[in-house]
């Protein structure tokens, strides 16, 4: 299937405060996520990572590097690089997110 | 770097109707993308394409599927697929897309 209209998709409830609509691909994974306010996550993983901040406000801790971004921002985290997300909106923090290689665990 | 605020990054004028902001990674690169309306093009790249609209409407054509598109709505395109993007609204239309591997004439 080559389209894909997130607003006709559901959610899948990834974690408590965790929501993801996916589309996976051959070398890449794209996702609409929804983080409820107050999670806050930290981890590294071999995906490289990029997103584009829909909706909400997040403190994005890259490495050593922190900044709240809100809508329109944007981010590169490299593979293996530890991060963080908090959301620091009292509204859903929404983003594009893409992986690749894809999460295999993401795939629907 | 590690963060990208695309409010603050300026166009790069790529063709006479097609403007772009890019980030380049190791495995992919993210660019918000601006097509003027009228704007009409058909290719294929050995790169993977993803893309999620964010403003305006887009009668996508990827292989025989044709599809217009709004904001929300998504799309994935494999390697070397043939595919073509027309403008059908009044205003631009704009997206996030992300290739894999990076589109090496794109790079900043």
């Amino acid at each position: 299937m080559s389209f894909y209209d997130f607003n006709q998709m559901a959610f899948i409830q990834k974690r408590e405060n965790v929501l993801i609509k996916s589309i996976t691909g051959e070398r890449m994974e794209m996702l609409v996520v929804r983080l409820k306010p107050g999670e806050k996550t930290c981890h590294s993983h071999p995906q490289e990572q990029m997103g584009y901040i829909l909706a909400g406000k997040v403190e994005l801790t890259i490495a050593d590097e922190k900044k709240i971004c809100g809508p329109g921002e944007g981010y590169w985290i490299p593979s293996n690089v530890q991060h963080g997300f908090e959301v620091m909106s009292e509204e859903d923090l929404e983003y594009i997110e893409i992986f690749s290689p894809p999460k295999v665990e993401n795939k629907l």
